[in-house]
């Protein structure tokens, strides 16, 4: 057992599930061997308790990490902020700086807000589109959070979110008062979202991730847009995966389509914990005649790591490059799957590319894919995220492993051999990213 | 206009109330002269845009920077922890350690859960509560944060919420099913809590702080927990503004209650955004049948920090320090009250020191005092919070400024003369922190 597994063991028994966060799990990964913690990172390379090194292609810190870990302008500017106190009885300048920003960016937007965390955003996002729009129920489409308001939606039918992004969610705990407020709609299926605003009343709030896995078709999003607007709803983007991503803001820039609100974190700060929402004045005053309000979201760290990331995301134009990186993983893939006759389907937007095997056991494939991984000395899943850091280099030590272990998986499928993996050493597959 | 007052115009166009907290807003000191923003903060001293240094005894960042600003231990763990990579696809080991520590200063709990802000763990905890008890509604007393849950006392009367911490709070954008599931009982009284589980159906929650201005009364919270106990409900306490101050955790342990569970932030990371929930094993693994899970928790600022928050607090014996030093700031506004006459009531846990004076405009008075302060270098309200770097100097120049500033009030008292402010400078009074 490596160190991190017998830590991770220590963990399990003070900490409900050993981390805070789902994705971040052993399990998610590669049970029982997955490293599961670090001792330090740099780039995209992370060393873990045993002190081996490893390239990360399994999502750089849940896709936050755009520059890379570490990065030396982002931290040079926080650890300057630090010295000066981060957070004390006066405000920090940097939160005007980044508002100002966040709303050059996206010229559709007036004013900015900002949270630590991407639940909290979203809960400020749907308190704000509520206010307006005097309606309590609300349509949703993807990803956001877990909060109560959101779960919620499996209460009247436990299966409303598995098509979303994670099947199996539970609402135990969750207040039922909140039961029949939330109403699903799929990505790519503008009748799903006709349907609901038919049948069900009362709903005030659109709120949706403007890509996932699959590209927007027959103008999807533009339609929804002129639903909202016919029918008076809000409409909220979740960007907070997709956003600084692809392009220099949220996507929706890119899809020319712009919502009411729109919601960031992740990759905003690098991995430094901010989040934002952003909208038109007459829906952002609203947040003057409620109550929103949190200590920890005055402390600077957060918008100080923001204006350093868009300070350095701008210069070097890497939203651009990162499209060119993440065009070279989706060919390592497809080449590697075509040179070993494995069958893939590869998706997701260029900068947050991601591939499932089209077998029945993909679980166990791509389960045995990141074990085999580790030993090239790669933390590697189905769903990276690009970072600036991935030289050409580092992506030819990758495509070299990856074709070794497609080969590898080849040999099984091919020959209809068993995977050699026990049962316990398979992945979770209650996790749907993919299917989102 | 100062140049903080200057940067508030501007910034209150582009964020709505030109930043993140109700406590921190320039209108909640001085309307129009406070200096609003922080240049440089360092001990208790902070620096100002215009490059005027002030003392702070104004809260020290919302009662969280127990160490002081910037302390040189914490930064330097901290930056350590930026160094080798803040958030990355893999785990922090500070946040076992620091899981570990606060099961060991808080005997009866057995696992820890984390988030960032003090929001965010009061909802965990309420998920957590609500997924052993079963029962939707609950009896609170205090102030636990700006979510829906919370906020929805307000909905079915629009003054639930008015005798705990933040009178006249609106409930624009709540969502409306949440009505008649909230009831505030009062502290101190224990027949208010009686009268609630009496009439009121399917309580299965009792949230709380356990102290804020008034101290426990005849075994007050004995009282409440045995209520808990015989009924079946689960007790929180909330800690996150009295927690790590007058004591090395949770102030339950000075008045020896234990709660089912408590949660903490604040001080917890000398200002580092960390919060923390803490239990039963049985309460705190409902975690795994629910959906508890955020990117940003899983950032380690927060966990370093706390974790060396922790180490100073121990090493230097300084929650011990620091009553000493809130007696001596609650008997430099005893002996100025007296040497000039004037009527104040002084309240608050030692290390949370407060006091009121005591003239139906006390909000004028008020106001005027934090106003002279400042032209004496003070960031001054009727709420400091003690933090380790006052040293007996300061205390004599805060002391000579405060006796001072209390001559010129009880001048204009005592002859009857109208304070010299116009409305509009007058701080907002619908903030009772007081009256909690």
């Amino acid at each position: 057992m490596n160190k991190g597994q017998k830590l991770l063991k220590k963990a399990k028994k003070i900490i409900p599930g050993g981390n805070q966060l789902l994705s971040k799990r052993a399990e998610m990964f590669a049970p029982n061997i997955w490293p599961t913690y670090f001792k330090k990172a740099k780039g995209c390379e992370i060393w873990d308790l045993n002190g081996k090194k490893y390239y990360d292609f399994a999502g750089m810190g849940v896709t936050a990490c755009v520059l890379g870990y570490a990065d030396s302008y982002v931290n040079k500017k926080v650890k300057l902020a630090i010295d000066k106190g981060s957070l004390t009885t006066l405000n920090s300048r940097d939160e005007i700086k980044l508002a100002e920003r966040l709303i050059k960016i996206h010229k559709w937007a007036d004013m900015a807000k900002f949270c630590k965390s991407g639940g909290e955003a979203c809960l400020v996002a749907i308190r704000l589109a509520r206010s307006i729009s005097k309606k309590q129920n609300i349509a949703f489409c993807g990803y956001h959070g877990w909060h109560d308001w959101y779960l919620s939606a499996n209460l009247s039918n436990n299966k409303s979110l598995d098509a979303q992004l994670l099947p199996g969610l539970k609402t135990m705990g969750v207040n039922k008062s909140y039961i029949n407020t939330m109403y699903p709609f799929f990505y790519n299926d503008i009748n799903s979202l006709h349907n609901i605003l038919k049948k069900k009343n009362d709903i005030g709030i659109i709120i949706m991730e403007p890509m996932r896995f699959a590209k927007p078709k027959n103008n999807f999003l533009r339609k929804v847009k002129n639903l909202a607007k016919k029918r008076g709803l809000i409409l909220i983007f979740d960007e907070i995966t997709t956003g600084f991503h692809d392009n220099f803001g949220g996507l929706h820039l890119k899809f020319g389509i712009n919502p009411d609100l729109a919601i960031f974190g992740k990759a905003l700060g690098n991995g430094f914990p901010i989040s934002a929402i952003i909208g038109e004045k007459k829906i952002m005053n609203k947040a003057n005649e409620t109550f929103i309000s949190s200590t920890m979201w005055t402390e600077q760290i957060g918008f100080v790591a923001a204006n350093a990331t868009l300070d350095k995301l701008t210069k070097y134009k890497i939203n651009k490059k990162n499209i060119e990186i993440g065009k070279k993983i989706k060919n390592i893939w497809k080449n590697a799957a075509k040179n070993n006759k494995l069958e893939i389907i590869v998706g997701g937007i260029d900068t947050l590319p991601s591939f499932k095997f089209n077998y029945s056991n993909q679980e166990t494939i791509s389960t045995f894919m990141t074990r085999e991984m580790l030993k090239y000395g790669f933390l590697a899943s189905n769903l990276p995220a690009v970072s600036a850091v991935y030289s050409d280099k580092i992506l030819k030590i990758y495509k070299n492993a990856i074709e070794k272990v497609f080969y590898k998986i080849s040999f099984y499928l091919s020959n209809n051999k068993k995977i050699p993996l026990s049962k316990k050493d398979i992945k979770l597959s209650n996790f749907g990213r993919l299917t989102g």
